[in-house]
């Protein structure tokens, strides 16, 4: 039997292995409501040999799956040792491989901040066919369900959507131009840097300005609170909110309330 | 009869037509090809009586709904007068008094730059229940479908979505700041100011930035180019492009083609 090891350090794939057309397909699993999934992403789901999944998918999608698919969680739980890239490289590798399509499935869209070209652009170096289908971003989805439009006219007329998990450095850069504008600004995964980014608005002169904090957006169990740069820290804690949770910055927030059915 | 008029004049609804449940979904149609719907979107026209529907969702999602739908196409077509937001506004209040359902299908996801929420507004201003039903945004999901992630790490951390068809004065500012930034920029509805966007680059000594321009993004007769700041007018005109088409600035672009199945 050919180990795991022998067929990774290979850069190509014996003729045999690629008789088995294996191919990946980097699927974007939507913001966490099981229905936000697209049609395409559920029919690739139904052909997938092996579907492996991180944290911020939600598991219900799995029920689309054949009974055959073998199922992997590949994401980082609170507390426990999570899988590094490398890893889930090697399983993509493996099993695309052995078993032919391998789904890679990604809470929302796989291109927004989820390394999912990462993964297209290994698998390619190994001969691997890829495929990419998007996914509604939580950056984009999730607001709107509770009330708060993106973009309003006469309110903003664009958004800036930043991931709070990046070097210290840029994220700062990016946070000061967008303070600047009246763009509506998103941070995804940027909870424990919430005070940090509150900062930098009032730097700016934005005390005032709404903020809206959204924990488990689209799903029965969604929080959310808004209030405005400066209260915002103090608003969270006696919410309880926490990871994952989006920020939304922008005069939009202020529309929240306005339309509730 | 009551005439359209005559329901149309007033800002409540008569107990008798309330009885009707009139609701308003405002439904995101995704970017073109019809399987990038949600199940969710899917279910709401299934159950829909009425469905008022844009230039930019594409026709094909319609045969999802019931024999008994009525559809009716309220878009922009090129040379024709266009329905205006009021007369849409007025076909809203009539169809969910008489009807009851009735969905607004908008390309794209409904809150970037659709107008959706004017329309929830204005629905629940005259005491019509409503629902936001996200879609994939072509500024999110159009990009990715050509090879180009919006973000790559190491290369750009954030996105900044634009829409080229605001008031000049805003447009500018934010492009300027934008341009300043490694922010990867999207700009929808801008392909008839692309020189201009070009300039504002430049402005920033970014001649050498990769550009793309994604036309019909997502559907079997998508066309795409890509080139520098310095190049992509001429780009743009030598290949024919045309509206409707999503503008990518930023150093990702540079990665399309490196991934190609």
């Amino acid at each position: 039997m050919t180990s795991t090891h022998d067929i990774l350090s290979t850069t190509g794939l014996p003729s045999f292995i690629r008789s088995r057309s294996p191919k990946l397909s980097v699927v974007g699993a939507g913001p966490g409501d099981p229905e936000l999934l697209t049609l395409k992403a559920l029919n690739t789901l139904k052909q997938a040999n092996v579907v492996l999944y991180d944290a911020l998918a939600n598991p219900e999608i799995l029920t689309y799956c054949n009974s055959e698919t073998t199922t992997m969680f590949v994401g980082k739980r609170k507390g426990q040792p999570s899988i590094s890239q490398d890893d889930i490289n090697d399983l993509i590798l493996r099993y695309a491989c052995e078993r032919g399509h391998v789904v890679r499935l990604k809470g929302g869209d796989p291109f927004v901040f989820g390394r999912g070209f990462e993964e297209i652009l290994f698998a390619e170096q190994h001969g691997i066919a890829t495929e990419y289908i998007p996914g509604i971003s939580s950056a984009v989805g999730v607001a709107g369900l509770e009330g708060i439009p993106l973009t309003h006219r006469g309110v903003s007329e664009s958004f800036w959507v930043i991931t709070g998990s990046t070097s210290e450095r840029e994220f700062s850069r990016d946070l000061h131009a967008a303070a600047q504008t009246n763009a509506t600004v998103v941070v995804l995964m940027g909870l424990s840097n919430l005070a940090e980014i509150a900062e930098v608005f009032v730097e700016h002169g934005k005390e005032t300005l709404p903020v809206a904090v959204i924990q488990n957006g689209s799903l029965p169990y969604a929080r959310a609170v808004s209030g405005t740069v400066s209260s915002i820290v103090a608003d969270v804690y006696h919410t309880g909110i926490t990871p994952p949770a989006i920020i939304v910055l922008g005069e939009v927030v202020g529309l929240r309330g306005v339309a509730i059915s």
